[in-house]
């Protein structure tokens, strides 16, 4: 089973706390490092949890307020003066090219390496990565400016074929590859043996990152049935009008569109540095959804669990 | 005697290391507080170190390159977030206003105090700042890019005049505040008495910064006697010509300019994230001015000492 698991490397909301930084994730899919959201001090977050940076090959920004972005030009400067010459692929928003530019050219820097920019748009799902293994696709978000989330799903994977039937139905190894593509199996004597009786799929894991963003059953409609739902709680559901005010959601309201989408778990984070004691938003929604974690700096959060 | 400190932020050139954050240091003038340089995370070591930073009003960025002002956006928006609304004072290269407007117009945000910016040239020194305390002044830096260093001088005090002197002359206390202004004391009798013969002048300290710079003797003599001189000392003198492509100084260098300058003490800092152990440069410098100290993050320097 290939490795498919999430860093929180930030999730304070709006100004970092003593404690919390902004918003950055990694999200390790068989070794492939994936940075989404890049908010002041992603670097040193990433050197504190030894994450080897220069081995992130894609970065993901959901939008152009400061706590989700303001660390990206120090990132990027820092791959480059420590030598980096590999590709990165940034996607965000189109003005984030400008930004990047800007300061690039005012300091006088030519990149080492190809920053290659994808832009994002926000009017419908966009499939922005895809290899062998993995899809990316955007999902869109409803915040104050244009906000897009993202969601990693696995590919299908070749079937899986146990010793027991190998043996059983003696199968020479020259037609395993075959068979996990999904091909029946013709014996010597020329009887078929469906696919179905002597292989298993293997599960197919997702991740959805949905940061920032009001409470929207558009969000639902996106993110049904992921095993893993990362869903933006900065405010207690006594704060239900400033959420609504500031097109951000409640805990409660993140336990509703994890319910609602059936995913399997969720991980609220993004908190609002007012809540120095996160056991409160926990409780709040697991009182809805009851696999509910929160998100915390450091942890690494399976998503094939 | 009124207080004058410097607090130093972050030390690290180029590349944050695990230890050591980018260029940053705070100067308190009588409880005024000054930022000099704010590298990414100086809002963080702001909190950690227990500065209020809503308490600066001035802030002084030398040059555009990332590790001398990559926080500083972050720091500006923390500063709204958090409900200022007092103005704040921005010195810098002129197109570092480009570069904060463009982030705060992507993000919709409209400050909730006048963010007062003075576009420094790099023509002659300047007077940029001056009130009944103190001057700081702009120092001419020789870097890759325009850089200019700051430094901040006390202003003439009022004399000091002892009890024994009012005593003796019998000074009334209605005299007072002219003597200490400079005046001579006429005795009923109408004698004149010098002011020097009863009062003495109060200390003017000083405090220069000067990162990023190769060595320059035009920067000695814009530091010439200061009391404390930061000078930069990216590199030791084994990297000599490495310092001199990049426009850096070595910790020889940098205490070159202290002696040349006669000043009473220098701090060295920026150091490159390949020195883990900071006492070779400390002993290099001290081999040719001996009142060096390195710059260590939280540590206070006092400049009147």
């Amino acid at each position: 089973m290939q490795k498919f698991e999430v860093t929180i490397l930030g999730c304070s909301s709006a100004t970092p706390t003593s404690k919390r930084n902004p918003s950055s994730q990694l999200v390790n899919i068989a070794e492939q490092y994936f940075l989404i959201d890049c908010g002041e001090g992603t670097q040193m977050q990433l050197r504190r949890f030894k994450i080897k940076f220069q081995r992130i090959n894609h970065i993901f920004i959901s939008h152009l307020h400061g706590d989700h972005y303001y660390g990206l030009i120090g990132l990027l400067s820092s791959m480059h003066l420590l030598g980096r010459t590999a590709n990165v692929h940034l996607y965000g928003p189109p003005a984030l090219k400008n930004i990047i530019d800007l300061q690039l050219n005012y300091s006088e820097t030519k990149l080492h390496y190809n920053l290659i920019f994808h832009p994002l748009n926000n009017t419908a799902p966009q499939l922005i990565f895809e290899d062998e293994k993995i899809s990316i696709q955007t999902i869109l978000l409803n915040h104050r400016i244009s906000c897009t989330g993202f969601l990693f799903r696995e590919k299908e994977k070749p079937r899986k074929i146990s010793m027991e039937k190998i043996t059983a139905y003696k199968i020479p190894h020259t037609e395993l590859n075959n068979i996990k593509q999904g091909s029946d199996f013709v014996t010597k004597e020329g009887a078929v043996i469906p696919n179905e009786k002597i292989t298993t799929a293997q599960p197919l894991y997702s991740y959805a990152y949905c940061s920032d963003t009001c409470y929207d059953e558009k969000v639902i409609e996106q993110v049904k049935s992921v095993d893993v739902l990362y869903h933006e709680a900065t405010f207690m559901e006594d704060m239900h009008d400033r959420a609504a005010e500031t097109f951000h959601s409640t805990a409660k309201q993140a336990a509703n569109v994890a319910a609602k989408a059936a995913v399997k778990k969720l991980i609220i984070g993004h908190y609002s540095a007012r809540y120095k004691d996160l056991q409160p938003l926990l409780a709040e929604a697991q009182s809805v959804f009851a696999n509910t974690a929160l998100a915390v700096e450091g942890d690494n959060y399976l998503i094939m669990s």
